[in-house]
């Protein structure tokens, strides 16, 4: 076998405790009201090459504004991930820039790394503050949970809204031996990442230097993490992190770059679309195809606007084939559009096709929409080029979550 | 009093035919399948200057092609409107075009006109064929109801999912003599009108030369109907329709023009505000202003980004002052802002300001929200420009109205 062979072995159970040399723990720390897990603590057993994409909100929180000052202060370098639910720290002024810098410090301590060694993330209710003490007062038992079976306690202690914990991961074979890569995400609302989505914390235990590092990770984002919406909202809290601790042995360069991107793209994708089905009162995953555009942004920017369109959503929520409304949405996307050769495919059902409508197809199309993983289509017209997005419906169950979120 | 002072005399009950010279009508033709009124016509009983702005979609729909293409012919001369709810007649090829144009051409015999003089709008569900033969059978109907008194008539007869008729009216003094505004207009779901909104027909009495005449509309139609949204939808059949007859004797010149456009500006505003108050599932009329934006274009797009909002929408639903929702749009609205100098005011109670929270304040703001009318501001810390919108909330009836329209 060739070692420029992309090669994923296995897609296995398991998440960011599946590769070798990474712990994880999830307790509660009494955050959330309920006692439910909140607090999350990945710790590699020796120092990781480390990556993340944050959002790109310029109201960025606390926890996002540290992680970035310390991956340029260590260079790339991370031993632990410490990261809450219940509170995002996001717009808390100095005071939450400190408690998001002490939760750094703290762990560093129990951890034995340097403060800039650890990367720190929240999620949860904007504005509120993030009591320190009682992260401090839970540290040490989320030391003494750290197990390299706890993952999936990691995975539930970073949940807010989500309906299930989300995780993934691959053996993958680079050429010079077998690694791992798994991760772990959230939702589930305030979720179209634009760069970076939620919280997302993926590990390797191949090698990788720090360039190929940051190159694979930005590539598979934007395939990945960037291409999901749930309602068309940019977190202050966004980011994947990603560590590579090369406790496999094996080592990433440019001959096994394809296969360690390959594997990459298999956990974020699954992370990604495991998002969108647990969006916000969804019910359906929807995989939105825009071809036919004169440029890949502008697929892009028609498949976002479909995939955030609330007129699509409810309708196939409601089960309804109006394909009108996709070309009402790709005609208002800002983007080259020819109605006269434009067309709408709704799970390989032709419904429009170069400016004629085809109705009498819509009673199929409406038993296809029945599926709870569906597809849909619009050629531009315009073009050659092509993008696929995925989103979810819009349910009544997502204006009930959100009308009262803190009541 | 000064010719160039802008009077408004009374702001009147009516519509449409207030104005002196107008009729109108609203009857069923069947496009509907329930009987419900589905036609509307409005005759001037003299040629009048006319004025139009029609959707940015793309997707244009045959009317919007064929009023357009009148206009121009015509030279922005109009004596009547036609217009159907029940059916979009977009995206329905060039039989759809056949029965737009064969809607006017019908209507300009019964009128005595030429058929460029006649313009003609469709609402209702896209890419479904309109039907000539139920229009042409309804028309002689619709002349002989034709009277200056059915203005209330032709409102109801171009509703959708409205849950109530539109209709405004102003009498001004434009120096030389009185004249009336008045108006009428559909909504309530796929409205962010981007240039222009829904079907709505403007009508004046006043003599109003064409370049005057455009400017006006134009310009009102900036801070009217281009100012609120309720989904972010902008529509294939979008119109605003203003007709100029000079029935009253006063003519509108560059001095009595700024009456004539404060005049224009009430009937579209009041328009405008009950098409968000009438939005599909809306509960909530929420005045959104922008302060501190580094120009006007970024006040008006951060606005709309947080108008857009289903967070905030829902949030604004369910009372919750989750201002941190607000702060979280503004930093993803792709404009210039500066967290540390930013605020967010809602009714008055401040609940961030300079970068810090004032949580406390809280409960006073979900008193406030339990109001129909409610006012959020929210100011980006970057400049001196600002900007208004109106949007409505996300309720579940949203989701359910548009899961289930065509079925």
């Amino acid at each position: 076998m060739s070692v420029t062979t992309p090669t994923i072995l296995e897609v296995t159970a398991g998440g960011v405790t599946t590769p070798n040399g990474y712990r994880a723990a999830g307790i509660s720390a009494g955050i959330k009201a309920n006692q439910r897990p909140d607090l999350a603590l990945i710790v590699s057993d020796r120092p990781a090459t480390a990556a993340a994409v944050f959002t790109t909100n310029r109201a960025q929180a606390a926890p996002v504004i540290v992680s970035r000052d310390h991956l340029a202060k260590s260079g790339g370098v991370a031993q632990a991930i410490i990261a809450n639910s219940g509170c995002a720290n996001a717009c808390t002024g100095d005071a939450g820039l400190q408690v998001a810098r002490q939760m750094t410090v703290e762990t560093s301590r129990l951890v034995g790394c340097a403060p800039e060694e650890v990367l720190v993330a929240s999620t949860g209710v904007i504005g509120v503050s993030l009591d320190i003490d009682k992260i401090r007062g839970a540290l040490p038992r989320a030391m003494t949970a750290l197990a390299s079976d706890q993952g999936a306690a990691a995975a539930l202690a970073i949940m807010t809204t989500d309906p299930f914990p989300k995780e993934a991961a691959v053996r993958i074979s680079i050429g010079n031996g077998e690694s791992s890569i798994g991760g772990m995400a959230k939702g589930s609302g305030m979720i179209e990442p634009m760069m970076a989505t939620t919280l997302n914390f993926v590990t390797t235990d191949a090698a990788v230097p720090a360039p190929l590092l940051n190159r694979a990770l930005r590539e598979v984002v934007n395939e990945t993490f960037n291409a999901i919406t749930v309602d068309g909202e940019c977190s202050t809290n966004d980011c994947v992190m990603l560590l590579a601790n090369g406790a496999s042995g094996a080592t990433v360069d440019e001959h096994t770059y394809p296969a360690f991107v390959q594997g990459l793209h298999t956990v974020c994708l699954r992370l990604a679309l495991d998002i969108v089905r647990g969006g916000e009162g969804a019910t359906k995953l929807v995989t939105v195809t825009v071809t036919g555009a004169a440029t890949p942004a502008e697929a892009r920017q028609a498949a976002k606007a479909i995939a955030n369109s609330p007129l699509v959503k409810t309708a196939i929520h409601g089960g309804d084939p109006n394909w009108g409304r996709l070309i009402a949405v790709a005609g208002r996307a800002g983007v080259a559009f020819n109605l006269s050769r434009a067309a709408v495919i709704i799970g390989g059902i032709v419904l429009f096709k170069d400016g004629q409508p085809y109705d009498e197809a819509a009673p199929r199309a409406a038993t296809y929409l029945k599926y709870r993983e569906i597809a849909v289509t619009v050629d531009l017209g315009a073009g050659d080029a092509s993008s696929t997005v995925w989103t979810c419906d819009l349910s009544a169950e997502y204006v009930k979550i959100n009308a009262d979120y803190r009541t």
